[in-house]
């Protein structure tokens, strides 16, 4: 006899299923004929939906099956176990660190979070489709906005119609990496570059070569020389260097691009991170030819974890994206994209970024003093005056694992140029965005002690 | 003489250069000197700081360089031009329709929107680090959300350590493209099958097999004379066909994983939207040999504009996947996570499930009443009871063409299985999850008439 608990909150013919499951695999015989659906339901007083759906669900998962003129027959009497695991619930064990100099990271301060709640709120109140796949390219409106400020700031010339919003530059990469598919095989890079801009395009199969840089960005000639007809490159501040490509290169970079049939990508990171100059116009903005690809993000300047990225593409490359890419979906949160709208339209984000620049300039001042002064004669600056890291390197005989290892021991971390950029070119990155401002010197102190104890 | 204007909102130095700038175009040789940083802040009474701005900028932008004991000679005055274009701000056209049959919508009342916005608010009120990059898997608390759920509602076997958030399905399918990109060659999949999963192991290089399915899903003999040793299916409910495979043939498709030392990929898109029987428990559950790739979504209950899915990964790939995707940020917005952590804790995804079901469950029995109401004995109903669409065929000789047409004409959208299939099956989808109950009676109607011309 089953038995059926009301207060259960199992619907009933979970509860009838499942004590016939189990029937079936200690009681039946194979071919064994199961009672009627009308049995029973007079037998325990329910309704024939509720026979009928238990029944149903043993069919499906086959268990039983109904025969004509016979009815219903056990054809499997096997357990099939589901087993519920332990789940392992355990949080992770934080890393205890004092001082992080993560070299892209923003105080969680600098975050407008209060501004950014009433937006979104309001957002949400503008009537937004959630039941449905959004624009393949991302909000056209947000789009607008988009268009306007890269026109105006960064002199980046194209209309919302180039615009794709991604999640971000991995996101960016790999749209271009399948666009390109059929079409290019070689992948050309700064030396030292980017590592994740290396990796994607190894991941999808392309051969890199890597194009070494000067005092001027990345060497034309040798360029040139290479086989690549499409490149990647960080013309306004050069990853990791720092360096700054001067016009003339840029002029003959358009040059080379226009005469080789090649494209390339400008990844425009951190611009809007540059604390002492009008950031040089883009790239992009020069070309004529439409040659230009260009990249930007909202993850220097806004937040690394909203996910937001773009690329513009050249006319002729928006109309093969939209032939090609019907199934893509944009990865872009759609309630994140109207809210981003807003928050653009409405005129925060250029005065967000005024406030995030004057912090971090400030920070940047703090942290240059310090570095000079706490360590002298013993550093070389390599590259400062923008982003979120001040990079330096030894000027006197440094033991660079017994630096690591008293850092750890000291549980302050370290971020090293090698890491990130297929281990091509050595300086260490100090960050400064994730510190507030009366952290920094008690960090660098801290810093200091080790940096000297490991000088040889 | 240069003209400053203090009501002007651009900064001194920004002013200084622009007329600089066009001085140097307009006006200087190559080579020639330009005053002394001294001789402008005297001549116009302006700050040191000023002109030094001004002219760090015409140094980046390539205009001007300082030669020792000579100063600052023009070493390009070629003019730049940051052409600014008109930008294109109209709006797009929507194409305007009446009754779209989109099969894969929820009507956007179906969306928890204050409630969301309550909890979103709750989020962003704990602490949430907004400044840095999240982990890569996604949010260990949401996590183990997500994986207490999973046991007990599809009986996946999992920890939250398994689990990786993405944007969605072709996220998902991307990683595991990259992941088994040196190892594996071969793709398998269900003809007729989900053309996005073909198109993205297409873009990453991989060859398809296709293996055709009948009346219990995948054919398992044909697939045991393939070569593939990646398989994607949907078991639960086969797209398009809807068709569920029986426990029978998934522990052979677990044997065959097993002896082959192949991957499953099992997408469990929209068991969610089961209307008459408890969902049959998933296929990774069954499996003890770790052969099974888990694929949901929060797209198809929830919704697809906030881009939310995952992957549960057997413990040696998530190894793998943690060595080999160092650079990997997760891809889904930070708040988002944090929202959708808060919603399940607190009960409102089950909730919400149940709801969503229901509604659901109204629409497609009222869909199909009508379908069977107006079309009668002209079409055979190919697939129904989940998801958000019925599927049916002509019984009768019909013009789609003609159909085509017409629907075009009285602004009907239709959408047919070939345009996602690969062109490897015909039925259409009669969505109902985007209408409101009242209109689909008159969707219906406006349909049947097109329809009933159409027949030859």
């Amino acid at each position: 006899m089953y038995k059926f608990e009301t207060k259960n909150k199992k619907p009933l013919y979970v509860q009838l299923y499942e004590q016939i499951k189990e029937d079936i695999i200690n009681n039946y015989q194979l071919e064994e004929k199961l009672p009627s659906i009308r049995k029973v339901m007079t037998t325990y007083n329910i309704s024939k939906n509720t026979v009928e759906a238990a029944y149903s669900q043993l069919v499906i998962e086959g268990y039983i099956e109904s025969f004509p003129k016979k009815g219903y027959l056990v054809i499997s009497n096997e357990f099939q176990n589901f087993k519920t695991k332990d789940l392992d619930t355990k949080p992770y064990k934080e890393e205890e660190i004092r001082y992080d100099f993560f070299p892209a990271k923003l105080h969680k301060d600098t975050f407008p979070l209060k501004l950014w709640k009433r937006i979104y709120s309001k957002a949400l109140d503008e009537t937004i489709e959630l039941g449905m796949y959004s624009d393949k390219q991302g909000e056209y409106s947000l789009r607008v906005e988009l268009a306007k400020y890269l026109n105006h700031s960064r002199a980046v010339n194209c209309s919302a119609e180039q615009i794709i919003m991604t999640n971000g530059f991995a996101d960016s990469l790999s749209i271009l990496a399948m666009l390109f598919n059929n079409k290019i095989k070689n992948f050309s890079i700064e030396k030292p570059g980017y590592h994740v801009a290396r990796k994607v395009f190894l991941n999808h199969n392309y051969n890199i070569d890597d194009i070494p840089i000067n005092k001027e960005g990345i060497d034309i000639e040798k360029l040139q020389n290479g086989f690549s007809s499409l490149l990647y490159v960080t013309p306004s501040h050069q990853y990791p260097t720092g360096v700054t490509m001067p016009i003339a290169n840029r002029m003959k970079l358009l040059t080379w691009a226009e005469n080789t049939n090649s494209y390339i990508i400008e990844d425009d990171y951190d611009t809007e991170l540059s604390y002492f100059n009008k950031p040089i116009p883009s790239l992009q903005g020069l070309d004529l030819k439409e040659r230009v690809i260009y990249f930007g993000t909202f993850s220097k300047a806004l937040s690394p974890a909203l996910r937001v990225g773009y690329l513009v593409l050249p006319k002729q490359l928006i109309e093969k994206y939209k032939q090609e890419f019907i199934y893509h979906a944009c990865r872009v949160c759609l309630i994140t994209q109207k809210t981003l709208e807003l928050f653009m339209k409405e005129g925060f984000w250029e005065k967000h970024l005024r406030r995030v620049r004057t912090i971090n300039k400030k920070k940047h001042n703090l942290m240059k003093n310090q570095l000079e002064e706490k360590l002298g004669s013993t550093i070389k600056i390599e590259a400062q005056g923008g982003g979120l890291a001040i990079l330096i390197n030894p000027k006197v005989e440094l033991n660079w694992q017994k630096l690591e290892k008293l850092a750890q021991k000291e549980k302050i971390k370290l971020h090293y140029t090698k890491e990130r950029t297929n281990n091509n070119w050595q300086a260490l990155m100090m960050g400064f965005g994730s510190f507030k401002e009366e952290e920094i010197e008690k960090a660098v102190s801290a810093f200091s002690k080790i940096w000297f104890e490991s000088i040889n």
